[in-house]
């Protein structure tokens, strides 16, 4: 899997491409990461990558000419049978990531991400660059660098190989459906609070019940919505009515 | 302000604090921004921090005490007057992450931010040390620190003085309640792509309205959920019924 980054601050990106799980799987080849400055692309003596927006206000925005340059630099060494790739502009007026999305992603053989920086981007990348608009949420940053960083973890961490085996086996939020159970370690008394008897009884069918249990409290407690489209059995339903029914 | 990270990878976070709008308000003085590895802190000469979780099952969880320690030495120099701070987990079971968050947090004078790395934390870090529990989103992810660096430029680009001029001025998404509306920069022709006549008509008041009409069709293809809180006028009420007639 190939992924660039199209950003006019690279240095941003190398110390999270470099450390843990993304550096671990650059290292092992699962993935080649590279930041690219479209500044480099601009066409013009001053390297000038922005401009006042017609129709007047304020703010800049970014020119079409150096993104088009930079993404159409990166396709041309590519051999005419290559899977194209999904060329992606992070900005507030995208589709809202997922877990869902990233599954998509993670299927791809070549990603393109386009990061603005507190600025806004031509219409003309919109409508005829791109492939897609992703937002990571509903609130406001400087820039596109660290959805980009966002969504690339989320992408890599599911290719095979890239999390090692202390990890994979994490049954992790969303994947499930489900917001986790909580989860203890040592010591078994930390400041006079315990770990729940129950985790100590060593009754692993109890347990087992125990934190699905917990899992759905959790998830009905803090965020309903996610319980629309987990996936329940009638046995989570039976549950889910009697801890609905002692809230009331 | 004054914002601590607690992580095992502070080297992810320097590239980011160093750099752009981040960097810049740290050289103003506007923000302290401090990344501590809590591996410091562990009490162990093996520096563990973390360990396998009680009940069985795969993965790894955060110790409690390393985390307690971390903080409490951050806490421990505190003058006894000064505010508390708000000592937030970056967790996928937290709330939900937006721009009302955003703008409560960035009045406060100190945060924490505690990051976990692919494993769960103790649920006692939960109950009994942090004050928040925030999603940036329904992803999953290899650890907290881009979430935490999320939210902390959110929030800094908040405080007076760290945005410039060049980019005050932008009407952002999610701040406004709607979607921005399209923006064009020179050239006026790209590839034969052309700028709106609008925008080249000089005539503000209707480049106002145009513009209006823009940011509620695009909310109102992309992002239908925003109109229900984004504070409407008649008039653009009787823009939307419009353009939900020619849809139709």
């Amino acid at each position: 899997m190939r992924i660039d980054v199209l950003t006019l601050f690279p240095e941003m990106c190398e110390g999270v491409f470099g450390t843990s799980i993304l550096g671990k799987a650059r290292d092992k080849g699962i993935v080649s990461l590279n930041a690219v400055n479209f500044r480099d692309f601009s066409g013009n003596k001053h390297n000038t990558v922005d401009d006042t927006p017609y129709g007047g206000g304020g703010g800049m925005v970014l020119k079409p000419d150096p993104i088009f340059a930079a993404v159409e630099h990166l396709l041309s060494p590519l051999p005419a049978e290559e899977v194209k790739p999904r060329i992606i502009l992070m900005c507030p007026q995208g589709k809202t990531y997922t877990q869902k999305i990233a599954e998509e992603l993670a299927q791809e053989q070549h990603l393109i991400f386009i990061c603005g920086h507190y600025e806004g981007y031509d219409e003309r990348i919109r409508e005829h660059l791109v492939t897609d608009e992703l937002s990571i949420g509903d609130y406001v940053l400087t820039g596109g660098e660290l959805p980009a960083m966002t969504v690339i973890d989320s992408i890599v961490r599911l290719q095979p190989g890239a999390l090692g085996n202390e990890t994979s086996a994490v049954s992790d939020s969303f994947s499930t459906g489900l917001l986790e159970y909580p989860h203890y370690t040592r010591p078994a008394e930390f400041r006079g609070w315990k770990v729940p008897d129950m985790l100590l009884s060593g009754h692993h069918a109890n347990i087992d019940v125990w934190r699905r249990e917990q899992a759905l409290q959790r998830t009905l407690e803090r965020r309903p919505d996610l319980l629309e489209t987990a996936e329940l059995t009638p046995k989570d339903k039976q549950i889910l009515e009697r801890l609905k029914g002692s809230r009331s």
